[in-house]
């Protein structure tokens, strides 16, 4: 393993300041644009004036839903301007376009909307038990407020319950958090003489091209996504962006100028999409030996008020949330409810981290209760080579094994200690199982799509719409392509994502940049190098290195430039296509059983906290994240992800909350919002493994999303190690470990 | 024949003023630079001192030769700044950059260059004559002044006159002229994270981002060309767009700021390229009954300072300028001279024009010569199917005949007239044959790769380098297409053109663009019909048609988008690549004879002038101008591109000339270069015809350049019909047309 690897192809511009940024470009003759938001959490628009807005000098017009030219709202999804009824405090009802921002911002102040507030439900469960919709949408007819419910089934779990000695039942509660991405949310639009052309961060660049037509009343070739460098997503930079775009556009389109709208950071975080906030309730019944002979799930997420990605995420937290573990009864049975708060939608990791959260504190309960070391018990259960797991999928290429393994090795529990000044010491574990990519209930087939071209001075071009969000994808992608062609990594350059020319690659979500979009720059590049070999004629078995192509022997033959000049002088192309369609999946909605995804990979942290039992805060002194990713493209980029995704993990674990009052989030920026800081990090040991290569030509998995799952349940573990306190509600801020505590003393 | 057409994509924006040229771009903290010109015709730079030019406000920095990041200067191109040696005047010597146009004005007026004046040599006999090269270059052995010379030999030219009854010698000269394009030329260059964006307009996009990666000294995979809207090209926007490329992008490379060039009108006449002067000796034997026994030509080319395009337009000229006549023994030589004068490069119809002239003011004279009708002499002469041409190529698709059997039905020549005011009138004709493309002795292979995307909602992209100049070929593009897939029009759109991402398309020259480009969108669209044809299981003979997939007997099956979505479900992707290789030509160096072109157009015109014998004033009041072009696309559009040539020949048969004094030009703008008005067109004809298809699977033909080769002949023997004078000196302005005249008097 070369664990020195490459340098990422975008560290130089984000470093030194140079990367161009959506909010970085200008355009001649640009208009800015600032939106109104509703400041109720459900309320009727009764009017829109905007004359006094209009008196402010610089301000060109004023945009409601009436003036989106194309769909102003799919079904169940967030429009572009809420038109007669405001679903959630901070849907947006109206946008102020001017020649500065200055004059925008004052013009939205001035903007005077008339609203007659209606009944908010804030509470998924009061939601999910009244029957008239909460929300209102343009067209559907929505007769309660089910969002979505997915259920797994398997085995008979009252008969498991019958059978086991031991019966636990425990409830845990994750909160509302937010991507938190450095690069505010930002979109501009340029007319184009027959179309528009959205300048955007963007996860999946081909969904935004759709729904930016849709919205803007024009065909998908009239429209043009091109990305400029991101400053993260997180699972964010998707339905945002689609809004903040086609607010952009519906002004574009009016005046034939371009626009910038920019989110501040208090609209990020007032109207942008949240993660899903989860209710978990879990019945688990177990041998005295450990065996566990079922497990019963009841959860209840909140969508919001929208639908946006809340299938996909609440379809896997219900297919992983019994854990990697090899259970013969199971019953699931996950539902999400429309409410009038905030919208949920993707957000890395999206359902792992939730049911993680409670399925490893469980186990660890389970151990208590059962009087065994946590990593045994672990052991016991695990799904092996060969085992079917709750959703009845035969697994192949499983390594919780080994990674458990590798944990006791690196990171053995040892015993709860307390340091002289009377802080409480421990350690704890979790481990996980994280299906990759869409998963079988996806309405996407995961397919990417990417080219691979030669140019005459025997540089190549790689064209993918997988989007380089900060993880290193692109970079990842160049290598895999030069390794093919036997170019050194300089010779291989990605191209700007942009949507006139890419492929679609799919989406930049679940995990899946480098399989899907790795893959297939493999097959594009591959089939080039068939292409180029045609260049040394009458020779068989050519090879490429180093940038020559090469007898079997070594022998040099040609150069790689050489050989697409030839190929070129004979009218040859030197580009090549790649398709990558990834394996089968497939789910029965009736019988809540299938193959829910074409892999699987295994992970395992382990975090060592101390807790002050005075101020009730939780230092996490040691953090080791393990994750088997089968096949190592740029070692320092996947333990940068791993760590990253802790980092992420951490602030999810002990201090990230939104909270609302009345439906209207408390929190505006981030002096109320607090993410980790460099101060937060001790010790932390974010380690790739190669244990199994996963089952695609290249043996990757997806290193972007399983870490952040790990850390909470892990510190959860530890902190009831250290203090026989038990928390099930994140985050673990100083009141809940402190008020934890008390109980725990009483 | 669908007379009515359709309306070219880029129409709207153009009329109303919303198209976007270069120089409409603004980015963000952009920098505009100003060259310095060397005011001599040659002359050895002493020093380059900046000093006052930095003091003015805004000034940024001066840049000269040795700061050109890469190769400033090929094998006798034109440096991208002069450095130890201007070799013309107009020379670009240095680069000031400001933060506005205005200061980088005043700066390049304040930049002092000390020169040591060398002697220039400015006729291109007297060059050829001269040993010492007079031009320098950076590293080449220039040992004469020929830039190239080029051959056609056939039979035994000197047996040819001893048959013949009568001889004829004829000395023709054509002018420097210049393309004229609406939009002065420009380049805006922008600093990537690791390369460089230039936006510019250009004729041949990968040429100009394979000479800007050589002057910026990056890799082809780092050089992006984006063209925005063009003014039209007319042959230009080529080797002086390179130039300015490259001095905007070291500006841009040298500050990391984006940078825009754009020369005032001034400095494109000034330094721009130019259309190539030549004389032109002909010698003709014929016998009595008109039957051509040989011909003889010797011309003489001025190539300039530079080599630029020269090859291909000499060739061109040597191979054309028989005429099409079937003559059983020619011998051409042309010569192109290096001086010290401007440099020449491809100008619409390169090469053609000039030997046309020539060549058909010749036939009207040996006509008189023998008192023969001009037409009935050219039937006697003209080639046929299956001739053998004067480079010895077996003909086919010969459409003459039919083309002057048009000519004589529409345009009967008559008897020459005196008005009551004493003006006197008279009709003029001229035939043509033109070879298509790159011909046998260009560099470049004619290909063209040409991509089809179809997306998700059912419309389609085509990607091409082919540029849009004006003359309406990515409509054409976009029709073929949509023909092909059996989609509306509107469905189908040409992406802009992007070397980051379009596939190499060759040049637009040689009047290729549809015939190449257009070809390979039918091979691609072809493709995708057959991928598409898949999401018809089980169906055999599917048609495509108004949008739908059909049985045979016209059943709908599905819409086009249902197909696209079906083969997008099952990860088939929607796209296909297409490449055109025109077929094959070849030319033997050594016995100056091959297959030149793989095909020809021919054409033919008349003119009816009347001169004014006082002023000498000739007004062309009536221009007929057909043209073969086997197939055709858009009928508007074709009589546009005819309609466009002849006015751009008018201006080169009357009043368009760019003289030097001592080397320099004394046309500084419009004011005293004179363009032809629409004062000056009265009745004009354009027919295109549709006599013999191509040999292709579109059967089609270039369209672009062949009109501008017709009228110069056509008004020279229509002014000698008239008046008895013959004007063998382009143009026919009023001094020479008086003076002609007062000789005839004599």
């Amino acid at each position: 393993m070369d664990q020195k690897g490459f340098i990422r192809a975008d560290v130089r511009e984000k470093v030194t300041g140079e990367a161009r940024y959506g909010d970085d470009l200008v355009f001649s003759r640009m208009l800015y644009a600032r939106a109104v938001h509703c400041p109720h959490p459900r309320a009727r628009i009764l009017k829109i004036d905007g004359k006094k807005a209009m008196e402010i000098p610089g301000v060109v017009g004023i945009y409601t839903a009436g003036d989106v030219p194309g769909l102003n709202q799919g079904p169940q999804d967030k429009p572009m301007l809420a038109s007669e009824i405001a679903n959630s405090a901070g849907d947006g009802v109206a946008v102020v376009a001017a020649e500065t921002q200055e004059a925008a911002d004052r013009g939205a102040a001035l903007v005077e909307v008339a609203y007659e507030p209606l009944p908010a439900v804030l509470d998924p469960e009061e939601a999910l038990a009244s029957r008239p919709p909460v929300v209102l949408y343009q067209e559907d007819g929505l007769t309660d407020n089910v969002a979505c419910r997915h259920r797994v089934v398997k085995g008979d779990v009252e008969k498991g319950f019958r059978e086991a000695e031991v019966i636990l039942e425990r409830t845990y509660r994750t909160q509302r958090i937010q991507h938190s991405a450095i690069e505010a949310d930002t979109a501009v639009a340029v007319p184009e003489k027959d179309g528009i052309t959205v300048y955007c961060p963007c996860k999946f660049p081909y969904h935004i091209k759709a729904r930016v037509a849709q919205g803007c009343g024009l065909a998908q070739n009239q429209v043009r996504i091109v990305q400029p460098a991101i400053g993260g997503s997180f699972g964010g930079k998707d339905i945002d962006i689609v809004v903040i775009a086609v607010r952009a556009a519906t002004v574009a389109l009016r005046t034939g100028r371009p626009c910038k709208m920019t989110w501040s950071r208090e609209e990020c975080m007032q109207e942008g999409s949240k993660r899903h906030p989860f209710r978990l309730t879990y019945r688990v019944g177990a041998m005295r030996d450990g065996r566990i002979t079922a497990i019963k799930i009841d959860g209840v997420a909140d969508a919001g008020a929208y639908r946006s990605r809340s299938l996909a995420t609440i379809w896997r937290a219900a297919v992983e949330a019994a854990g990697p573990y090899e259970i013969p009864n199971v019953e699931t049975d996950i539902r999400a409810a429309f409410t009038n708060n905030v919208y949920s939608d993707a957000v890395r990791g999206f359902g792992s981290p939730q049911v993680d959260f409670a399925s490893e504190s469980l186990i660890d309960e389970l151990a208590r209760e059962l009087n065994m070391d946590p990593l045994a018990l672990r052991r016991r259960n695990i799904v092996h080579e060969g085992s079917v797991n709750a959703t009845g999928q035969v697994l192949t290429g499983v390594s919780i094994d080994r990674c458990l393994d590798r944990l006791e090795e690196l990171f053995p529990l040892g015993e709860p200690s307390v340091t002289p000044e009377g802080k409480l010491r421990a350690r704890g574990i979790a481990c996980l199982h994280r299906g990759e990519s869409y998963g079988a209930a996806a309405r996407d087939a995961d397919v990417a799509g990417t080219d691979v071209r030669a140019f005459a001075d025997g540089s190549v071009g790689i064209y993918t719409s997988i989007s380089e969000v900060g993880q290193g994808t692109h970079t990842a992608m160049a290598k895999i392509c030069a390794d093919v062609l036997g170019l050194p990594l300089e010779q291989v350059r990605v191209c700007p994502v942009d949507t006139a020319f890419v492929p679609d690659s799919g989406a930049t979500a679940g995990s899946r940049g480098t399989i899907s979009g790795g893959n297939a720059v493999r097959i594009a590049a591959e089939s080039l190098r068939d292409i180029l070999r045609g260049a040394a004629e009458g020779e068989e078995d050519v090879i490429f290195q180093d940038g020559w192509l090469c007898r079997k022997d070594g022998r040099r033959l040609m150069t790689f430039r050489e050989a697409v000049q030839i190929c070129q002088s004979r009218g040859v192309r030197t580009d090549a296509a790649g398709q990558w369609v990834a394996p089968r999946t497939g789910w029965d909605f009736e019988k809540h059983q299938g193959k829910t995804y074409y892999s699987f990979s295994y992970g395992a942290a382990g975090a060592e906290v101390e807790i002050d039992p005075v101020t009730g805060k939780v230092e996490v002194l040691d953090l080791l994240c393990l994750h088997d990713i089968g096949k190592i493209v740029n070692y320092p980029e996947a333990c940068g992800q791993i760590a990253g995704g802790v980092a992420m993990a951490l602030g999810y674990t002990l201090t990230e909350e939104l909270e609302s009052r009345d439906g209207v989030l408390k929190n505006k920026n981030f002096d109320t919002y607090l993410l980790p800081t460099a101060m937060d990090i001790h010790r932390l040991r974010a380690i790739p493994l190669e244990e199994t290569a996963a089952e695609n030509p290249l043996g990757v998995h997806g290193v972007g999303e399983a870490s952040t799952a790990l850390v909470a349940p892990a510190v959860a573990n530890a902190i009831a190690r250290a203090s026989g306190a038990r928390l099930r509600t994140l985050p673990f801020s100083l009141e809940r470990v402190r008020s934890a505590l008390e109980k725990e003393e009483r």
